[in-house]
């Protein structure tokens, strides 16, 4: 995963994920109601309207942009369907030739782990095989320690896969637990915790001179990510926050490492409803609305990440 | 949720509940071959299997058992065929007048989080509502703080629903994070967690003197519950970790206050496994043998709670 995102990212001059994380207020109305009309107001409409939506989506931005990220509470929260719903997107974007980032935070014991695991490593009945959630990484919550990491760890020692740990999350209460000072160091949990990773990390390193085991970072918090980037040196970051949550290009720039890399950073709200600000596109534009506006952001980031070298 | 669970751990005398956490090592062969049969090696057989298994299971206990606590991940890993059986099982123990706890583990940012909080709040669609996920209470990783728990305690507030906060689980390496010592108190981090959750719960009562908002603290490291007990007067217990993972009744009869009250008590493998270590039970009698291990469990815990008084 690590390799191919990066090799990606240098190919398409693009450090930028898109949050394919659709609402009821964020999908145009003309989806919603065409779907609808088919399946009455049932899980099954909003399953139609949000596949229909992210392959337009996909299709308008797959071309500039490396990797998807799909936030599967929005889709777990229509039940069976919406799952239905996040595979499918999942392997439209494999599909069209984008990483995909199963943003999942999951996080429990070994065993249980173990299972959640199957995300990237594939699930066996009898000696069949079957990859049924498709993801090339998902995110993951460090809060029950290592044995809980371990399972996803071994998948990607031994695959093409990754993760992403939560280490400093983009939200305002991300500071209740995160922030708290420890201590031993009179630093702050979140540190530790990065630590953590990057060494967790060690085990099942890329070939590009990052881990298969990356970390998520909030771009609203600058200072700590630059902190956070010279404690995790071998550590690739997620970034999200960016944009509808606050996070700007130039804070942003000091996440990356002196070689302009290291990090991926996700816009969801800021790409997927653009056609909402976007006075020259209607509604059923906001495809096209989403591709100016992964256009905008890739250049914004770029042109701080080359304005600080 | 909470004086529901609360009245029947009275009436049935039995403050337990049984895991649900099938596994292809833990299903009877008879019945994941039968369902191989029909269904071919495939994730659909796993459903069947495990589906016919919980309902044994259930059928077993539903009179003696005030709850069970179904784990996610188990049926995650066979994807859309597995949630199928994770939604089928709920629904089919709620039938059965059982309180059923769906061990998820999520947690996430506000807008997320209100996302994932359909599993007890309901989804609408256009202006109807549906109760797609059927659980009682839920399971919540509390790494993002604060604004990743509001959206639940509000469908808590509002609705007979619980949500179990993770503070101390029950797994070993548990300690990487939680253990670590804070600065300003020179106290665990777990311990801040649990007075954070007791706050937040003040804003859900029961009428039963507990929090719909309630915490999962292991078995496994009596001390660490005993003191939590005190510091979270108010919040109720999810303890794992009795049994197969060596937490003792004795130790786990620390955790409930003076009314002997306060706790229901989890045990998977313990129970749904019981007739791998029963010798007069035949593959068979796995529900039977299910039925004799609850008893002996709530014999157990009662007894050391009794001698403990």
């Amino acid at each position: 995963m690590i390799d191919e995102l990066i090799r990606r990212i240098d190919e398409l001059d693009n450090p930028t994920v898109v949050g394919l994380d659709p609402t009821p207020e964020i999908v145009p109305e003309h989806l919603i109601n065409g779907m609808i009309k088919l399946h009455g107001k049932t899980p099954k409409a909003m399953e139609a309207a949000f596949t229909e939506f992210n392959r337009a989506i996909i299709d308008a931005v797959r071309d500039i942009v490396p990797a998807v990220k799909p936030q599967i509470a929005m889709y777990e929260k229509y039940g069976m369907d919406g799952i239905a719903s996040y595979i499918e997107t999942v392997g439209y974007a494999k599909l069209a030739g984008m990483t995909v980032i199963g943003d999942i935070k999951r996080g429990d014991i070994s065993s249980t782990a173990e299972a959640y695991a199957a995300h990237i490593g594939g699930t066996r009945v009898g000696d069949e095989n079957y990859d049924l959630w498709l993801e090339d990484a998902v995110t993951i919550n460090p809060y029950l320690g290592y044995d809980g990491i371990e399972p996803f760890v071994r998948v990607c020692k031994e695959n093409e896969k990754g993760i992403f740990v939560l280490v400093k999350t983009s939200n305002k209460s991300g500071a209740d637990i995160q922030n708290l000072i420890l201590k031993d160091t009179g630093r702050p949990l979140y540190e530790r915790v990065g630590e953590l990773v990057d060494k967790w990390g060690s085990e099942a390193m890329g070939t590009c001179g990052f881990s298969k085991i990356g970390a998520v970072v909030g771009a609203t918090y600058p200072e700590e990510g630059e902190a956070l980037r010279k404690l995790m040196p071998r550590t690739f970051f997620l970034v999200p926050g960016y944009g509808a949550q606050g996070g700007k290009a130039e804070d942003i720039a000091r996440f990356f490492d002196a070689d302009g890399r290291g990090c991926i950073i996700n816009s969801s709200r800021g790409i997927i409803g653009a056609y909402k600000k976007d006075k020259v596109c209607a509604e059923h534009d906001f495809a096209e609305a989403a591709r100016k506006a992964a256009i905008a952001m890739r250049d914004d980031i770029n042109g701080a990440k080359r304005s600080r070298r």
